[in-house]
């Protein structure tokens, strides 16, 4: 019924990729422009990360969008 | 523009609550069920934990709702 937990971490970071591409950053640019190390974002993206609620709320934001419309995204990959 | 990591941490603990009210489940059948530690559960919906990806998705299948349903109940209290 819903992925687990292992896929729902991938599908995150595969989200994340999409929503940093439409804004035309680099890992780097957008670790930088939300006070993220930039080996720790590389790591959300790539799906080796459990990503704290704070942490998912801070890249939400630095893709100006909601933490639900971020979901959105994971959930129909 | 966005609440605060804190502010989304306490919303994300009454939004829990909320959902876990519509099924009447006690926090310790729901923790129970969904397999998560009673008092760690109820330190979340107190808004005192910054929960991991794979603990939200574990809470959001234990309410049967997608995690994007989840953080939009976040965003709309």
């Amino acid at each position: 019924m819903y992925p687990n937990t292992q896929e729902s971490q991938e599908n995150f970071g595969i989200a994340c990729k999409y929503f940093r591409e439409q804004i035309n950053l680099s890992q780097e640019k957008f670790a930088l422009k939300i006070g993220m190390d930039r080996t720790y974002y590389a790591s959300v993206e790539a799906g080796k990360r459990n990503t704290s609620l704070q942490n998912s709320q801070k890249i939400a934001d630095g893709f100006e969008i909601s933490l639900s419309r971020l979901f959105e995204k994971v959930e129909n990959l």
